[in-house]
């Protein structure tokens, strides 16, 4: 693929994908390498604005396979923008959810056909597949208190029924591909979290 | 595939599938028959809004790949919303643009894979595929100068050489489906064309 490391982080709303991605970054930083983090959707200008068409709660009647379609759009953006000269350049590129994401909440979550969504999947980043997704696992229940007193956007209404399926198409994945995705449990202390990254990660890093 | 007749226009622009395309309508509605005419990208409040990320002429650096996604999103999104439900109905739905416009822009004009393209088409709209294609066929040096006085968009910036490309992939595939894709020569008075798309819709028409 290329001379840079892929790793991706996945899991539900409020996983602590983003306190784990930051500490992370952080580390990686302070050992002098190059970082790229990207979150999805988003991370360049146009899937910016791909993803506040998404994200914008008011939007009722978003049919699902135009929802998947517009995550495919922002993520062939940022592929091409932004996660492949980095990974030319010899960048390690940290992505807040990424192919999984597709698959756990449009295919397991929502229900749409898997086949569709992994050809979409493919089509949209033409062979950029992580080297190392960790997954961060925990209970929806869990997820819910973590979150409480933030405004819930669209996704995040859907109640808790739905974020147990997305979990469970998360750990359906990770029996799949077991050498590519890592479950992690999420319900330990981010500081233990950290520490099972940094092992997962360590394995993957060049002296 | 359901009750109702769906007709779409095709050409490069300044073709007058728009004024055409209103004519028919006119011309229908008279005779009593239930019209719906979309436009593409658009035509519904989601699909507006992937119009303007994808029109908007300040929006450098838009990946081909994104870019045919976006395409897809919201013809995805046009489908569900109003062409399946209009032609359950039994109305006749007329297009400004769908599925052949992806292959003549993003594979003849930019180059982008034809089966690719194909393949996300055919996920976009799941069957739902025009009974008759009108192609109104013109020269991009006449079409530009019917355009005289607009503002280009992003896709008018692009020039008559691109316009060419686009013109010789519609008139490629209009040979390859003979049966659905018409041509009508389009530097003809409006009146003579409408003639000739009156003369090619009637077939179609129950009495």
């Amino acid at each position: 693929m290329s001379k840079g490391l892929f790793i991706s982080f996945e899991g539900i709303d409020g996983s602590g994908k983003t306190t784990q991605l930051e500490l992370l970054r952080q580390r990686l930083e302070a050992e002098g390498r190059s970082v790229v983090a990207v979150r999805e959707p988003g991370g360049s200008p146009v899937a910016e604005r791909i993803r506040e068409v998404l994200l914008d709660a008011s939007i009722d009647g978003l049919n699902p396979v135009a929802e998947a379609f517009l995550y495919g759009a922002a993520r062939a953006q940022l592929v091409a923008e932004v996660i492949s000269p980095a990974l030319d350049k010899g960048s390690i590129v940290i992505a807040d959810r990424y192919l999984d994401s597709t698959l756990a909440y449009q295919g397991y979550g929502r229900g749409l056909d898997k086949g569709f969504l992994n050809q979409l999947n493919q089509m949209a980043v033409s062979g950029t597949i992580p080297h190392l997704t960790i997954l961060l696992d925990l209970s929806p229940a869990e997820g819910a208190v973590r979150r409480r007193g933030t405004v819930p956007d669209r996704l995040e209404q859907e109640g808790l029924a739905f974020q147990e399926r997305v979990r469970r198409g998360y750990l359906a994945l990770s029996c799949q591909q077991p050498e590519r995705i890592k479950v992690v449990n999420a319900a330990q202390l981010p500081e233990k979290v950290h520490e099972e990254i940094i092992y997962l990660v360590t394995t993957y890093l060049k002296p």
